[in-house]
């Protein structure tokens, strides 16, 4: 079994290697000339003195954070440990760093893009999918290694070496330890992708305003002096953000599925460990298998981009499923029984595809819904021929309507998976999903760093055919940055409902029941966060973009020549107020998502005697994860249609019989819509994930504290068949449901 | 006992003498010259165009139901009867009456407001609150007279004819054919709500993008070929359609405590009835004292309007409280139990009060989020100076952050309500906070009479001074619209957990457990209707009001010496428009609210074997409730937002030093976000609220049919005191948590 253990932060270690060689590439290849690499090096500046300015203030948070863990983690008892605090740090660095890797590179990468189209489309994908590929790897590299070796020293220090039972406490506590690691990763994230969100749209929509709206001059225009803020954002917001965004997700989905497997009964060849091994284990191989399907994408000059990409992509996920029957099988034993529900190693397998089917799913929708060409992006074009009202109307139904579907599935997707394997099933699900986060991150990044290329094209006035070239990958990287959202959100609900499965053991309740008046209470409050956290995520974008706006109209005014490029725009003046309106306002949206549970659950410990508050938590969790799921689709598919409802005037739309293409009123209504859905689907939106899981995260990690009362679903002597289990009050009401036992005797406290 | 019985109709009795002989005064007062009473004509005949042609397809829907109804009422054994299809139907025809009254009052008082406009602002307000009050009396009586008669009438067939027990199966027959009274009242209220809703937004939205921003002539010119609809749409829409949507709430909220009120065990003077009078008893109380109030509102020229409405409503709601301590000192006993959970006569007055405050609350939430010169609002006036989108971005924010204060209160409300009499308290709270509907829908109607009034003034080219008296009337029309939404939806949540409790018991489940993943995946689903839906009347009014601004572009075109006013606009066409996209569109969204809890209901009994359909159901109804209320705050308060940080400018605002009057950019940008909020806060918004009640009630008619088995939470024989209630696991469960009792006993099936 060690050989399996190890072989887990080995394969971590391999995907970090391959990130070292693939970027040492990527820095090879040609800068092109000086006026590109000054460019560049604006941009990247701008990049690094944002995540350096964010970076300082999240190291007071995790000091904050540390301590009140460490004291948390010193009075819990035996059922947590003070060394959460290392692991909580270990994660906030690891996150940290996926950021940085991901950034640095993208930095590189973008303006080595645009060096490549000068030769080809197929130099040009290599190089900006290699930076993507680096961004992906380095992110399943540093989540498999951390949590890999983690559990290794864990495992040997609370269960190994204390001789304890790998279904006991002592592996609870372990676990425990371990999801300060995934705290660490998901508070970083949040502040990561809500700062990251505010810096790219602020800088967005205040650059377009002015220049694109009042001033008429084109995207990208050196002139705007906004225009190098705007290409930070594409890094800090769309590659750090999502990178950190994917990074805890992938680390959570794991961590949930491995809290729930401790508490599997299976007797395997690896000491009852196997269920709490194979996520990590898939997980490990999906990174080799993503790392196959990324050989596989290539294009020729004039080829299908995209069909590249799904090529890729297709064969890992394919891949994927084979690799997971296989280790499955070899892995579980043929029974095993969790919370009185029986499953078979096959069992887990079918989950396991419910939830690739599940992710392949949303991905395919969300494109429905923000494809050009397709009826919801085609009505919000025709309605722009009435104005910007009915643009924005038209735009807020399409993104409302967007959420049938995928609630449908992800509906079908919990029972399905339930009905398989329990809640074993609905955590494995999501870790199936996510094992191929490497390929699907790589896709995703690769977009931005196109569309920066495109930039670095655009003011370093490279010939006409550089442009069309990256403009080929960044109108694919808009369709994958979509469906790499769907793909994000549905991945955030199967997890969030893993660590919520999980909640529920650790907290020590045996339901959530919503008849009880406080519950009730709690899922309306829970229900409310996700719209208060998007109300301060879109005012913070429209305050910091008006601040924008005034701040480049001031330069358009006092400095002389601008217009006519021979007086320099302040480019760094734009640079600091997205700085700094990022790092203020991501403050209390990430303050709400970390304290609430700490105020439901400690608060009200004790107020209902019918009602524990874990009970209360629960609901208000229910409560966030079910409206924040539904804001992100509305959101997100809202943001991706109005954006290409806009491009498709660029290439003409038919509106009552008559072409209107980019600079007729329809399009200036579609280029409102489009500004609007910035922070829809690049601030709020994608947010919306990220608080979903770190509420349900920290949920868990205070979920030994607030327990009321001890009730193991579990007990402590080793490997006990199902027939063998003590009938708990949990287990009872179960098995009574199930009609097999006629049990007796609830004891009054 | 019987003497109070009686009472009940004869106070509904009372109310629509009322409304007769005040309808009476309006038609007698002067209605102006010939031009006006042509436009007054041309309005009336529209909006009878309306109703006629909606109450032709209600007609079949009606039949259609009925049908389906007595063969559920049939089929259903002891705990239903055909005579469902009876009370069903009455509901709808009071409903649809209600409706009527309205409407014909309102055509009536809008050019008489006019009219009286010319003398003074005290004979205005007269006239057009007059006509509110018609309209708030003759909802309320018919609410009282149809439920109480229709009670009287069971009673004695059902319970007393047969010498049944009160608290028994044959009461909760009666009750549950009472039900249908208010399925048919909500139902009926939903066609009416969502039909008007699209009407009236479809005209204002259509009348506003060609009229005021195309052809640059103002609100309400007779030139306009779409200002007839405009005007009907504020009968159709604001008063016949709010009309029916309270009419739907103050029944189902009576109805859920009755229901829930035969349920506890209370020794009174009343034969054990008192819990089930009391709702109907507090309502016709507060017709008597709404009447009171509306003796007390008079305003001098120049005087206060906003405070002679708000002394009339205090007056009423104090002379309620004062009303309810007394009654229900009176008729309840000093303990009482329901479902285990005991409570006093004072407990009840308690939870009255605490629907009261949530009542009051909301509505002073409300206004502070949507009322002109406050922070919300001033925050979308600024964001104006950008450009359309950052204040598209501002009203959102707005709304999404109103929704946190109405949130905490709301949970604060059910936590407190229940506290204090159980689920008794959650009810009666509710109820308490109706009581004074038609003062509430006699304030919030004159809005629209006055809205109208004021159009009627400029079409027919009145002085100047009697348009500013109406537009007097017509600001404050604004505010109280807006506060009557917050009641609106605040009436609407306490309801549906009335009903959600009433629901929970009939059904014969004990738990909503959200820890079971199929009501989890029914959470879910549940929480994405309200989105679908407002997809769906948001998507209608964008569709007709394009429809509408080709034709009227068309008119323009065609018709010559139109803008010169020598040739006559085709105002029935425009009508026609609004009238079928009305009927064609409002029947998708009503299907889904009606049809949905039947097929989780009916199509899933059975299939999970530990998960009945009636819990699927009651996570759907949780879903449904909290995502509801969330958007109904959402749309609602950032339409009205828009609305008044668009009327902001028609005074002058300051935005950056400089002011800025109607015509500048800013106010430009602030049109885009009105006409944006329209079918947000007149459609879709208000929507939510009769989505909520109808699927609850819905789920409450098909309770018996679904419940798996029958485990009545009270016994059959007579007057138990508590202590004597026999263990049902039910109770077992609640006595356990209790720490009173320690029993045993659960029985496999």
């Amino acid at each position: 079994m060690e050989n399996i253990l190890y072989a887990i932060p080995a394969l971590g270690l391999a995907a970090l290697l391959y990130t070292f060689i693939r970027s040492a590439w990527v820095t090879k290849q040609p800068a092109g000339n000086e006026r590109m690499t000054e460019i560049a090096r604006h941009i990247s500046d701008g990049a690094m003195a944002f995540l350096k300015a964010e970076y300082k203030v999240l190291f007071y948070f995790v000091i904050i954070a540390s301590l009140f863990l460490g004291y948390l983690g010193y009075s819990g008892g035996e059922r947590s440990h003070w060394s959460i605090v290392i692991a909580f740090i270990i994660g906030a660095v690891f996150s940290a760093t996926a950021g940085f890797i991901g950034m640095r590179i993208a930095t590189k990468a973008n303006v080595r893009t645009a060096e490549a189209a000068r030769t080809s489309l197929s130099r040009a994908l290599d190089v900006s999918f290699a930076g993507g590929s680096v961004m992906g790897m380095g992110v399943a590299g540093l989540a498999v290694l951390g949590l890999g070796s983690l559990f290794i020293v864990l495992y040997y220090y609370f269960v190994q070496s204390t001789g304890a039972d790998v279904n006991g406490i002592q592996m609870e506590r372990a676990l425990e330890v371990l999801t300060g690691f995934s705290l660490g990763a998901e508070s970083i994230a949040l502040f990561a992708r809500v700062g990251g969100g505010i810096y790219t749209k602020a800088a967005d929509v205040g650059a377009d305003l002015v220049g694109k709206v009042e001033a008429g001059i084109p995207e990208d225009d050196p002139r705007n002096p906004a225009t190098i803020a705007d290409n930070v954002g594409d890094n800090v917001g769309d590659v750090a953000g999502m990178g950190a965004d994917l990074f805890g997700s992938y680390v959570a989905t794991i961590l949930a599925t491995m809290v729930l497997g401790r508490e599997v009964i299976a007797q395997d060849n690896f000491g009852g460990l196997s269920p709490v091994i194979l996520p990590m284990l898939i997980a490990g191989l999906g990174i080799i298998f993503s790392l196959i399907g990324m050989l596989f994408i290539r294009v020729k000059e004039g080829g299908d981009v995209q069909a590249a990409l799904n090529r890729g992509n297709w064969i890992s996920v394919f891949l994927t499923a084979v690799g997971a029957y296989f280790v499955i099988h070899w892995m579980l034993p043929e029974q095993m029984n969790l919370r009185n529900f029986d499953f078979s190693a096959n069992d887990v397998f079918l989950a396991v595809m419910v939830g690739l089917v599940v992710g392949t799913l949303m991905s395919i929708i969300t494109e429905y819904y923000t494809a050009m060409g397709k009826g919801p992006v085609n009505s919000i074009v025709q309605q722009s021929s009435t104005g910007h009202a009915t643009n924005i109307i038209a735009g807020l139904a399409v993104g409302m309507h967007s959420t049938v579907l995928p609630i449908i599935v992800l509906a079908a997707g919990i029972v399905f998976s339930y009905a398989a394997a329990g809640l074993y099933g609905v955590a494995i699900a999501a870790a199936g999903m996510m094992a191929t986060t490497a390929m699907q991150l790589a896709i995703d990044a690769f977009g931005p760093i196109a569309d920066n290329a495109g930039g670095i094209a655009e003011m370093s006035e490279l010939p006409k055919e550089v442009r069309g070239r990256t403009d080929i990958l960044d109108a694919v990287g808009n369709t994958t940055a979509a469906t790499g959202k769907g793909f994000a959100i549905a991945s955030a609900a199967l997890t969030s409902l893993a660590l919520f499965a999980a909640f529920v053991g650790i907290a020590g309740i045996d339901s959530i029941d919503l008849y009880k008046a406080p519950v009730l209470a709690g899922l309306f409050i829970g229900a409310m966060i996700p719209f208060i956290f998007s109300a301060l995520a879109i005012a913070a974008v429209g305050r910091a973009a008006m601040a924008m706006v005034h701040e480049v109209r001031r330069q358009f005014r006092e400095i002389p020549g601008i217009m006519e490029g021979t007086g320099k725009p302040e480019y760094e003046k734009c640079v600091a107020i997205s700085t700094k309106a990022a790092i203020r306002e991501m403050m209390l949206p990430g303050a709400i998502a970390l304290i609430v549970p700490l105020i439901v659950g400690f608060g009200l410990k004790g107020v209902f005697k019918e009602t524990p508050s874990a009970e209360i938590l629960g609901g208000l969790l229910a409560g966030v994860t079910v409206s924040g799921v539904l804001m992100a689709m509305f959101q997100s598919n809202a943001g991706g249609a109005w954006d290409n409802a806009k491009k498709s005037f660029e290439k003409g739309v038919m509106i009552n019989g008559v072409m209107e293409y980019k600079g007729s009123e329809p399009h200036k209504a579609s280029v409102t819509g489009d500004t609007v859905g910035d922070p829809f689907k690049d601030t709020s939106g994608p947010s919306m994930n990220i608080l979903i899981k770190l509420m349900s995260i920290v949920s868990l990690v205070i979920a030994p504290h607030i327990a009321t009362e001890r009730t193991p679903a579990i007990p402590e002597e080793p490997k006990l068949t199902p027939e063998e289990v003590k009938v708990t009050p949990a287990a009872e009401k179960t098995i009574n449901a199930e009609n097999t036992v006629t049990v007796a005797g609830i004891a009054a406290k």
